[in-house]
């Protein structure tokens, strides 16, 4: 039948005829959709991730676009976002399945996965199980995380580095009480994140401090929270290294109610560089995890992937220390009760 | 052919065979993408946009996707973004083209468009009539803009409100000397926001000055230069009505930059709402255009003419005037020279 569609090689008149008369008789289009049946290609990948509106998504989608429409690709978007904000939603991970399940049936050529169930430090079998199963259908992609054990292939910033980058560049500044606020534990990236924090803190003989280890929101509110927490304290740091920008900007806010000027009174860096980041007053002094980079690589190793290529399994993007003017020498009257 | 893949009418025997056979011989999946060629139905619409990494288009996308989901509909996302970026780029529209022919090849329910060429005050008969084309074949549905004389289904912010409401608010506080900052001349929306501006000072015994009447951008960079083309003038304003948040956000910057306090010396309103407008330090007191509903009533309204519900061609969202922290009487030196 593909045959008869594309012409795409010989036929037997017999069989040329009778299909034809099917397509005639119930009006079976040769369109994009009737062909990609039998090619086996759609040009069609998907995309799922958690939340659209958080500013880290559209720099990786853009990338991603980018290089997708360079390859000819039209992508479907699936936001998981569910209503429940506590940052283990299992109404986005019954997202995240139903979207498996609708792209499976749409056939298309690729998926990417970014954020969600792939960022758990712990999935669970039944979560992990249900994406090696769609593997063996349809090429699929990690971005920034990834399923234990199962060898997927994945492209994502080096967590390790970005982090050490931002407290090496605290402590290069005199910094000594250093805090760190945001994330989620049972999240991996935050776990990575936490790990370099403390392990470039004690390869410079500097103590972390359990009460200055905060977790528990990626959002602008948890961050001024957590600022509020540490300005409730005995001691206090004088620089704050964020798990996100959006942490890092209400922390910011926080500070700026408490009449403490940042950087003069408290240094803070963040993490990812949303444009939020240089838009800032001050601008903050933050990590790039290079979203735009990290999507284009995946795009094209989601491509890769499809056209049968050799990939490498893991494609490592370095992040970069981006100075601007959230950090400075310790000096003013500081978070220091 | 879809009464045996479906099941759902009796078939004659003979045929039954005869279309299973062919079925079974050319591995004839009855997969969605089969279904649909049947039952006219994809559950696919498309959304183009020209730029997802502009913040107002995630919130926008994100009412969308919600109903669209409880709708049973998958969205492709088109992003027409180009490297050109003086605001009247013809690589943009080349792009909305090829979305557009993509699109009707894929045999989507329906399309929504947001920006590009449904924005130009005046769009070239080409532009408007390669849309009208699409229309005959697929329902599409205009997110804020419109196609003059061609009677599209629109969903949109009423404009002229959210000007006046930001104008009267300023006028109200006591202010006097206003300018207006951003967008582009050859954009409807910006002409609505300047036209309603105009009415709201003449229609309160105030003077428009010319060289306060800045466009030329929508970005933070914008916003910074039209700052600084102000201080440069003998006469200067009191305060700033801005065309979207993200030029007010550029010229809190360059204010803050020029050691001017905002509100203090300087008031600022600015018009969309994006998450950017209650981060900022001060928050921006600004037009909300109820993106997120925009968002949903655009799916809802989609849906209603896919399955040729009788709607209302245009449906108006009202939008709201925001009052954060950065407006105030005059009062302080002010910009005033």
């Amino acid at each position: 039948m593909s045959r008869v569609l594309n012409n795409t090689a010989p036929v037997k008149k017999s069989t040329r005829d009778r299909i034809t008369e099917l397509i005639n008789k119930y009006q079976f289009q040769p369109n994009a959709l009737a062909r990609s049946l039998f090619k086996k290609e759609t040009g069609m990948i998907g995309v799922i991730l958690p939340d659209i509106t958080n500013p880290f998504f559209p720099e990786v989608l853009s990338g991603l676009d980018q290089e997708a429409r360079n390859k000819g690709y039209t992508f479907f978007l699936c936001d998981t976002v569910s209503t429940n904000t506590n940052g283990d939603s299992g109404e986005q991970y019954v997202r995240e399945s139903e979207y498996l399940n609708i792209l499976v049936e749409k056939q298309v050529d690729g998926i990417i996965m970014l954020g969600g169930r792939i960022n758990l430090a712990k999935p669970s079998a039944e979560l992990v199980n249900e994406v090696v199963e769609v593997c063996k259908r349809v090429p699929v992609l990690l971005i920034n995380g990834n399923l234990p054990g199962e060898g997927m292939n994945r492209v994502y910033a080096d967590e390790k580095v970005g982090a050490e980058l931002a407290t090496q560049h605290l402590i290069d500044l005199g910094h000594r009480d250093i805090a760190f606020v945001g994330g989620y534990r049972h999240m991996s990236n935050t776990l990575q994140r936490i790990q370099s924090f403390v392990k470039t803190m004690e390869k410079n003989g500097l103590k972390v401090r359990k009460e200055w280890m905060l977790d528990g929101g990626f959002s602008v509110e948890s961050g001024k929270a957590f600022l509020n927490i540490l300005l409730g304290l005995p001691e206090r740091p004088t620089a704050v290294f964020c798990a996100n920008d959006l942490v890092a900007i209400g922390v910011m806010k926080a500070a700026n109610k408490a009449g403490l000027r940042v950087p003069h009174d408290l240094s803070l860096v963040g993490f990812d560089d949303i444009p939020y980041a240089s838009n800032s007053i001050p601008e903050l002094t933050t990590v790039s995890l290079k979203c735009y980079d990290v999507g284009r690589n995946a795009a094209d190793l989601l491509h890769q992937m499809i056209t049968k290529n050799k990939v490498s399994r893991n494609t490592k993007v370095r992040p970069e220390l981006i100075v601007r003017e959230s950090t400075a020498p310790p000096g003013g009257k500081g978070l220091k009760a």
